[in-house]
């Protein structure tokens, strides 16, 4: 394991853009390391300044291709791009997954582009997701934006898009996605909805299925109107519109605040996750110095009742 | 409802064996009422008396019956008896379940005996059980022994289990309950086995194959070797054995020490189960008064990282 000396120099070399450091800092972060709290520190005022893009969907509409689409876009430019594929449905994380490999390929040898695939649950006993922290790693390297590819599946798609600045919902017709999308609540997560695979049948009806869907729903004075694209990521088709469509929300937070309400509520939700899985760490490790013994050895012989020892036990985890 | 000068009244009337008394306390524990702390601050010293028998099995091994059995023979020896039948599907409680009514109704109309259907979760979120402190309520108004059947269904008779002084597994002939049994873990939290219906096919072989397995079971020196019994509760069969081989298990517990020890693991789930609970109440509580955000907008802002303010966090909940 690194000792601070050696963070504090991947840091640097990170801040350079060395992949080797930003690979190894990440997986500093999703294991937990001794050196965790210390590193996050040196990053904090590092970070909070790239722009962070969900992509989540169903399997199969596209996603990998997709992002890689939108990395080469990003690369155009001469954006240093970050790519977090979160898998929920994994415990393992660090190497990239085969599909992901294969459709990210073209990126590879890309010095300036970061992909890494991780499991969507970090150490803290899977309640802290450990993504927000790799999203500082990258941010800190100088990535903008990141993107983060997660896999509709349940409530993931939803912590996605407490993740995320920008979230990018995908769907690609004829596979009943549109009602799938009242269903699941991704209404409510996207804002920018994108029909991939456009070149085929039913995409039109996909389209204006969603449009209609949003234009139900209610709208505050000065909200953000999520638009529908469509999009073939295999050809580059319509990638030029969906960039446009997230540097026009990425505007649209700054200048209605709503950016800095969601960055406070991306921050809320990791603190709580953060402290949660600390205090069942520290419950889970309760009773290895015989406190518990004695204060059960009280109760059980009545000289004292479970609560009064319950509030001395909580005293004692919070300590 | 009741105030503080009430519960001690109450307390009183239910130390005099007044049933109805019993139930208000009882009640009073189930909802986790305001004065729960003073009222298990004041049945602690008057607990710890009584002799907890679980009894626990499959649906349609007869508990009930068994129960109602038992309780005609404790009260033949002039015991005052209490009786929790636990339900772990049914979040409600109170009143006595219809098949509890039907094959206890024999004993409602005794006053030295207290019966009390109740849900198997308690109102700490669904993790602290309110049964301990039902049975401290029982214990109180001088029952001995106190009997508490719950069906066993997954993970419910282990509880049971870690809530008796003497488990009691029930078993039928013809029900696989056998083999069940050995899968389930039934083997190693039964102190005495219980094969009901003898009257019935497959009873030898079933308490055979029973005898069998606890013989291959590793026991050491002085450890307590569970009986296996054949009753017909509804004939009132094999019913002197079952309350002899209890008397012996308690005599056991005494003897050896054990007693102290599985006290001392009862009430140690129980604090732990309370401090969980508790501690999971303030955490839902967090927020509301505005300390979380400012700590958020600082992680936001990079001033702070979020390991920090979740310690913080930590610290304000234990307060």
């Amino acid at each position: 394991m690194a000792r601070t000396a050696d963070v504090d120099e991947l840091v640097g070399r990170a801040r350079a853009g060395d992949p080797r450091s930003v690979g190894r800092l990440i997986t500093l972060v999703e294991d937990g390391a001794s050196q965790l709290r210390g590193l996050m520190a040196t990053l904090a005022p590092l970070s909070g300044r790239t722009h962070v893009v969900g992509l989540t969907g169903s399997p199969g509409v596209g996603k990998s291709t997709t992002t890689s689409a939108l990395v080469s876009r990003y690369r155009a430019n001469n954006h240093r791009v970050g790519v977090l594929a979160v898998d929920p449905s994994s415990p393992f994380s660090g190497g990239a997954l085969l599909g992901d490999r294969i459709r990210m390929q073209e990126h590879a040898t890309d010095r300036e582009v970061f992909i890494r695939s991780m499991a969507s649950r970090g150490h803290l006993g899977g309640l802290a997701s450990a993504t927000p922290q790799a999203v500082r790693v990258l941010d800190a390297a100088g990535c903008d934006p990141v993107l983060v590819e997660t896999v509709g599946v349940g409530q993931s798609e939803v912590e996605v898009a407490g993740e995320a600045d920008t979230t990018v919902v995908l769907l690609a017709p004829g596979m009943g996605d549109g009602i799938q999308a009242a269903k699941a609540g991704i209404l409510e997560i996207g804002d920018v909805f994108v029909v991939n695979k456009a070149d085929r049948d039913g995409a039109d009806a996909t389209a204006r299925e969603l449009r209609h869907m949003i234009s139900l729903a209610p709208s505050e004075q000065g909200a953000w109107r999520p638009p529908v694209l469509k999009i073939v990521a295999t050809q580059g088709t319509g990638l030029t519109e969906l960039i446009d469509a997230i540097g026009s929300h990425r505007d649209w937070l700054e200048s209605s605040g709503t950016g800095l309400l969601r960055r406070r509520q991306r921050a809320r939700s990791e603190i709580q996750g953060i402290a949660l899985a600390t205090l069942q760490e520290r419950f889970a490790g309760l009773g290895g110095d015989g406190a518990l013994d004695a204060l059960a050895d009280e109760v059980a012989s009545g000289q004292l009742d479970a609560f009064t020892a319950a509030d001395r036990i909580v005293a004692s985890i919070a300590g």
